[in-house]
């Protein structure tokens, strides 16, 4: 059994749009406005250097009682003893993140389309579902989904579901109403001129949308 | 207790240089010469790229009883049941290694000066040390240590040392007589117009120069 996690609002940092403000200082004041659970990714930075940013975060995280997760790799979240991994087609398998992190880390896994539903095994803790709208974080993102093939997508899968993609407080309604658990957002809260208020903002569309399921 | 390895002729696999003759083709042609140990080293593939790659090499190399190490990414190792991991100064430490992979895993640690003897502890079964000599390969690469400190950090050194960064077979017997165990390479083989034949003259480089020794 995983320990119990709420994806209503997930961050997701980045490197790039944290690097002026500092990614510990980002994240708190996210969490001061209502982020639920932080996933820290960096592609580009060295597994010593991510390591340190995962420590500082779960100093700060888990007095609140908030999840840590390391995007990809897994043995970095082994090392500075994150609360889990999220994983996307491109990395190791929920399987082998499992293997190496244990019964009660949580894992989640990237769904870019109908073709990734496969790799969706009993490991996985959650999913991230996207991209929903069209996004300028990933220069890589697979093709928007839309909601039609968003809603459709997310019956199919057992587990909570965080839309990832496009996601602003003016879509959240409608991303609630296509059967997200929760919304994931990297630059509406990390390039924010005011990432806890950003942050408040979204999470009060999440709890209004869901009054409204 | 660690396997039993043999650093003699150390190849670090580089993903530019042998992207046309393929990391697999070149490897076997290196082993078919008289390689006799193997570390894939990719820094910019994703991590399933990385798994492939090696679960492709273990399939050729374990039947030779030679052993695969990862650089860096410990996860991918233990994923694919590799012999081992080579960490550098800016990867997670040994110890981390240590805990994923377990008491039989060969793990290595790259020194590339004075400042870097204390972060080789216990859990190192080798040192990659260098660079010995000026190198092209590592863009990033810390200065050349020359021969004179080369020889006085391996004689602080207790594990077994293999010398890296420009080592050609002209350097080859200057290099053992400072004191390294085995040589490693990266362009002296991937680079080669003919891998098989580089090797076998690099192994047998390594040989003569231990006669003298």
């Amino acid at each position: 059994m995983s320990p119990r996690f709420d994806l209503s609002l997930y961050l997701v940092t980045d490197p790039d749009m944290t690097a002026q403000r500092g990614v510990v200082e980002t994240v708190a004041a996210a969490v001061a406005g209502g982020v639920t659970i932080v996933q820290l990714r960096d592609k580009t930075g060295s597994a010593r250097a991510l390591a340190a940013a995962g420590r500082a975060l779960l100093a700060q995280l888990r007095p609140l009682g908030i999840p840590l997760l390391v995007n990809d790799r897994i043995d970095v979240a082994h090392a500075i003893g994150a609360d889990g991994v999220h994983v996307g087609q491109e990395d190791l398998s929920p399987a082998a993140a499992r293997a190496i992190l244990g019964p009660r880390a949580i894992i989640g896994l990237s769904i870019t389309s109908r073709a990734d539903l496969p790799t969706l095994d009993a490991t996985v803790d959650y999913v991230g579902l996207g991209p929903l709208f069209p996004t300028g974080t990933k220069a890589d993102a697979a093709p928007a989904l839309g909601e039609t093939e968003f809603a459709a997508l997310r019956r199919r899968i057992l587990v909570p579901v965080v839309a990832i993609g496009g996601i602003t407080v003016a879509n959240t309604a409608r991303t609630i109403t296509a059967g997200a658990d929760g919304i994931a957002v990297v630059s509406a809260i990390c390039a924010a001129e005011d990432p806890r208020a950003a942050a408040a903002t979204l999470r009060a569309a999440v709890a209004a949308a869901r009054r409204r399921v």
